[in-house]
């Protein structure tokens, strides 16, 4: 019986995960609830935060899933501790593979983050490089304007290369970098283009390309992976509106991609979706 | 209590293995054991190096290691799936890790891999990389000259990048290739002058960077990681000579990282050591 590898994210954000899970463990079936009615979980309480991770979590549970994926940084920073001690299966967030990736590149541990507000603000990134090398120096800076392009589909071009540029210019003046984590799930989508902006001897790290690396080692380490060769059809499910959320989704993941997947609606909660 | 992660090896390769982990965990004590006197383990056979593999085990058992890296090409081959089977404490082998970092960063599913004659005979890595991506075209190719030039401490200049040219011609004209592995613990050392020989469009995997990165997301899936802040002096155990292990050492390790290794004779079997 072959079971599924479950991911949660606030929106669609997570999707980028989704995508490299798909390109790097292609024998894996996915099942993934993005909890777009409450997007963003930015600017909520921690309490809010963990209350709706653990509705998306208690609905992948009744799929069976055998491992869990936080796509999202901000439950990723208040939940990853509770889950990894209270499931019974692999938990893996998108912070921690980032900041690994970070310390196998950098040759002088002088490593960049950038991500939402409430990420910087967080010092999450911080926290997990320095939990590991203490050494390490790390320059964040808050990119507030590269969600909302990217959610209106601008990921390349003038204008994207524009606010790009004009958003990296404190970190541009760092000669000393040489490794940027994109610290937010949206960010992949402008790769080529921060990388353009910030020249070929900065080592740019997606934490989505990360992440679906660790996912692969820790079904391996579990013994977990799926042997058999299969074309799986993955589920995805959102709390809010299908039709954006069905838009969304095609313009991330090529035509062959999207019709590997089936997305319905969730009804995760016993409350009233807020 | 801070348990160490041990590491084996046939002999000295390990020990870029044991370099990345020292760069990459800095604050984690490691155990070594290289078996010196019964390396090479590549012309022997399967039996002899599931016996070896285990007294080594064995020996680092006694040691209270929390993980145990398998630093050897040869014995990740023949003996991980069993070790992983019987010990209760996660393994990790050099194979798996190089080929899943390949994944990752193959845009075109066009993978070389160079290794000893015995790694690139047991189609290890192409297995490894099959089993997770079917659709990957593997080139394989063995580099018999490279661990004697590296033993010789012939790292780069003239002489290596000549013998690095005339093994690797049969890839260069590989256009496709977009990533290349280096599937045997001594290549790291020749890296930057492989990277000259293939040019910068091609991705080199370097398996004890990808192994040591590994180890880092399975000490914390395991909630194994050292929290505190220490300056660790390693252990460092030879089966075989022990003034021509100190001095490879010290041409591996800068002096500041030796000064952080204790090196001493193991006696690791009740059996003549052949």
């Amino acid at each position: 019986m072959n079971r599924a590898i479950g991911v949660i994210d606030s929106g669609v954000g997570g999707l980028t995960v989704v995508h490299e899970l798909m390109r790097q463990l292609p024998k894996e079936q996915l099942i993934y609830l993005g909890d777009t009615a409450r997007c963003p979980y930015g600017p909520r309480t921690k309490e809010e935060v963990k209350k709706y991770t653990w509705e998306m979590v208690d609905f992948l549970l009744t799929k069976d899933i055998k491992m869990l994926v936080i796509a999202c940084n901000t439950a990723t920073a208040f939940t990853l501790h509770d889950l990894k001690e209270k499931l019974n299966i692999p938990v893996i967030g998108v912070i921690q593979p980032g900041a690994r990736a970070a310390i196998k590149f950098t040759r002088n541990n002088q490593v960049g983050i950038i991500g939402t507000e409430g990420t910087v603000n967080s010092s999450a990134y911080t926290h997990a490089l320095k939990n590991i090398k203490t050494d390490i120096h790390v320059t964040a800076l808050a990119c507030p304007l590269f969600v909302p392009m990217v959610e209106k589909g601008i990921l390349s071009g003038g204008q994207a290369l524009k606010v790009v540029n004009e958003s990296l210019q404190p970190l541009k003046y760092d000669r000393e970098m040489d490794t940027l984590i994109l610290g937010c799930t949206h960010y992949p989508l402008l790769k080529d283009t921060i990388q353009e902006v910030m020249g070929k001897h900065v080592t740019i790290i997606s934490s989505s390309e990360e992440t679906a690396r660790e996912t692969s080692t820790i079904l391996d380490v579990h013994q977990l992976l799926n042997k058999e060769e299969l074309s799986p059809v993955h589920q995805f499910y959102t709390t809010g509106d299908l039709e954006i959320f069905i838009e969304i989704s095609k313009s991330i993941f090529k035509e062959a991609h999207f019709q590997m997947l089936t997305i319905k609606n969730a009804n995760i909660s016993h409350n009233q979706v807020s």
